[in-house]
């Protein structure tokens, strides 16, 4: 079982704003990267899993609080951590972390909560997370999260 | 003295994603839209300032709350209204609106905070809204806010 | 019968880079923004048509000459021009005038090439623009696209 | 001396469309982002350059030609070529290969056109390109642009 991922990202020209830093929307797709990636990492896609039924996972809520501007070129790493898993829902906390500071600096922290859901004659409603997911998913220890 | 801003917005197709809906990042570009208007609406821009000092206003705090999916084409009313006006930062709730819909119908729900900074020798400190500025806005009532 | 419409869209600041003008592959965008509300303004939708069968038009070919940099707050003019009109495909040329200017000022010219799609038992392949859309849309003449 | 760079990247959620496909104007930043990691494998950033006048590369010309689509999660190689080489702008190809495919696929083939510029009292010039960099790009030899 994994309550944790990291993924690292580097901060992309076409990401930058003409403040010169990382534009603070580009934040939450980052934090997307690395929910995908941590659901590739349990042998699943967020997509078109090959779960039965089919589900997805809509983020019903997102947030960041901004500390340090990220610039182009930085490599930040972004830190998942599973903070609730519920029957149909999740939360996750992200800390991002600039990789070209020494040491590496905390320079942002967001959330996403997701909603397990499946679609149905064309409508979409809540479900329970697929048992072979959630078999693989825990909740991180309160220490970790700060 | 404004309190609140309407900006409408049409969902574009570069806006969607594979789920067939507008990407939740898209969300706060929309806010910083609306935002940006109000300020026009007020004889300034966000950046540029004709205020002495200079000054910008980086986010410190972004969340949005998602109730129903907008689509590609969809008309969007983006409410701004100020939830809080401090010295050196604000704070302003968006309301989104589809009008798409008959009547329209309250889809998700955002806020931001921003921080009034000034740049001296290469680097930004927090500094007091600009009183132009802040003679212009006033906090929207609670009672608006529902 | 029509051959070209113009949209008006202005630059927001998370379509800027840290070089100060919007980046250029947001002109890209704005071309299907142009394109998207002709359809539009004919009584089509790009997606979704009401024709039959549905057809979508993905992209072939796109290009663009970058001459003077568009900024944040900008009002651009897209000025599209159908310049070419094939039983299975269409181009049309764009032209981007900056409203800030005295007078207007070109700034960019790009082009599309779009296929006119079906979709059948999961697999596109490529069919007759259908007469509905077709009939209204003619190629410009050539002195309009000087 | 290089004339060739190998970048590769994986499709973003985010960048994806509601065609569930990767949309066209995220190619536009993928060969930056490849362009970005050749500077880069050279001992240069596109921007804030050690070279004396510090110069940047804005892009005079884009485009591409679209063959098979890119979906969510592709692994995708950019395969940079320098096809031409002047004193003072630079032309690149890019073959974009689907590594999801067995074998990679060729998926689509774009190109951008950059100028060498300095930056002199607020006004941006063209500029030789500085020999430090100059000296370590080659062009391309004919039978690799196949």
């Amino acid at each position: 079982m994994a309550c944790q991922f990291k993924a690292i990202r580097r901060v992309e020209f076409s990401e930058t704003d003409m403040a010169g830093i990382m534009h603070f929307s580009n934040y939450f797709r980052f934090m997307e990267t690395a929910e995908n990636a941590f659901f590739r990492s349990l042998g699943f896609s967020v997509v078109a899993n090959k779960t039965d039924p089919p589900v997805s996972f809509p983020r019903v809520h997102a947030e960041c609080d901004y500390k340090l501007p990220l610039r182009f070129e930085n490599e930040v790493e972004i830190h998942l951590l599973v903070t609730s898993k519920k029957s149909k829902s999740m939360s996750y906390l992200f800390i991002f972390r600039n990789l070209g500071s020494t040491p590496p600096v905390e320079v942002a922290r967001g959330s996403l909560t997701v909603v397990c859901v499946t679609e149905h004659a064309g409508k979409m409603s809540a479900c329970p997370i697929p048992k072979s997911i959630a078999d693989k998913i825990d909740t991180a220890p309160a220490e970790m999260l700060k």
